[in-house]
């Protein structure tokens, strides 16, 4: 039996996120139907997040047992043979038996890209937010700067959620800008329930003066799961998960 | 009357070129479409280029008479409320009643982008040419410098056009790369049919060692109408095209 780490990225414009469920075409659901082509069987398929509905990633890990043991660039290829035009995967690895891709994560990077030019780019539609309004990144940077560190992010977890330990540590989230293109990354030990979409609206309500940037600790203090404006998802990309043993 | 100059960009995956045809979906209908909503009635609507099925566009123009007088940035803005995702308007000028997009054009600007990397990308797949080999730049722009000046080009023009007159005059021609793409970029005052995807085509079989840069003038000397390989349509986009009286 071997473990095998596998790293992909992919379109999610078609997908209802990476979990596996009913009824719903997943890019789990494309990933097991990969592995079984590549390998026959496979077992204790494990992917690093769940992402929602329409998110993308450029590095998306996941682990899983198989009794064949292939070369490691043999499996990129064979992968790649098999998936659909939208996923891909880049790099592989033997692991050791405990692996877990996704319990075993420290830390996460999204970015969130926003297309702030003054007309729409058919080019950026499917992979970003299209905000044409000025963007003041200096009072945004400035709003996240009070994000940094251990918080409990509960004002930051969608409405819907059950998770009750909110307290995830953030280790930077900072807006840059090339171009016409505005990128907000953020990395952390863990996200709640459309977290990073959250944090982006209610950092566009600080850039429209809606709330001052002082405002984020009483915001994070007050702890009510939010119904609030979430950053529409093809703006989010996963951008890689870290693990101990790298 | 009013004759309007306006530039628009498209992905042009979902369409069967430019060119208005009859049982087609084609970006020529989605503009006529589109400037009905805006202005009520048009004529005269001329696109600067046919392009081929699947081809993109950067910076396309159009020109069109209506009988509305409208505020050249309120064009911009209508337009892009009445166009599907895939196309945007991003600039409109009056321009003299003589002025045709088509014919008074005076140079184009092609770019060719080739994803170079060792593994598909599934966010380059619509957007490029999946060429995992190693390319010889070095030899691919020997050969390209061949095409400079002024020479028949009925060599790369494909099979099934009726143009006679082929003689082209070629401004720049060079490939360069950024990390995993690969952009050809080449202008002049005018191509034939699949010329751009074709010359593509030939530099890969450069690159390849099939083809010598030097035999590049025999090539052109020869005359003849090709079958070869045109470089696949999703990798090429119409960058830009000038005017004399810009």
């Amino acid at each position: 039996m071997q473990k095998y780490l596998v790293r992909i990225k992919y379109k999610g414009s078609a997908y209802s996120g990476y979990q596996r469920q009913q009824n719903a075409h997943t890019v789990g659901e494309e990933v097991f139907r990969c592995l079984k082509s590549v390998f026959g069987e496979v077992d204790s398929l494990s992917g690093c997040s769940r992402t929602d509905k329409g998110v993308h990633a450029l590095d998306y890990a996941v682990s899983f047992n198989s009794e064949r043991v292939l070369p490691e660039a043999s499996v990129v290829r064979a992968m790649n043979a098999n998936f659909p035009g939208d996923i891909s995967a880049f790099y592989c690895a033997y692991v050791p038996e405990s692996f877990h891709a996704r319990y075993d994560v420290i830390s996460k990077e999204y970015v969130y890209k926003i297309y702030n030019g003054g007309t729409p780019d058919p080019f950026w539609k499917d992979f970003s937010f299209f905000y044409p309004s000025a963007l003041d990144l200096g009072k945004m940077n400035q709003a996240a700067a009070h994000l940094l560190g251990t918080h409990d992010f509960t004002s930051f977890m969608a409405a819907g959620s059950k998770v009750t330990d909110c307290v995830r540590t953030i280790y930077s989230a900072c807006f840059d800008r090339d171009g016409e293109v505005v990128t907000f990354r953020i990395s952390g030990n863990g996200f709640l329930y459309k977290m990073v979409r959250l944090i982006v609206g209610t950092l566009l309500y600080v850039s429209e003066g809606k709330i001052l940037p002082e405002e984020i600790p009483s915001i994070l203090e007050s702890r009510v799961q939010t119904n609030g404006f979430a950053a529409p998802p093809q703006g989010l990309y996963l951008n890689g998960v870290t693990y101990e043993r790298e």
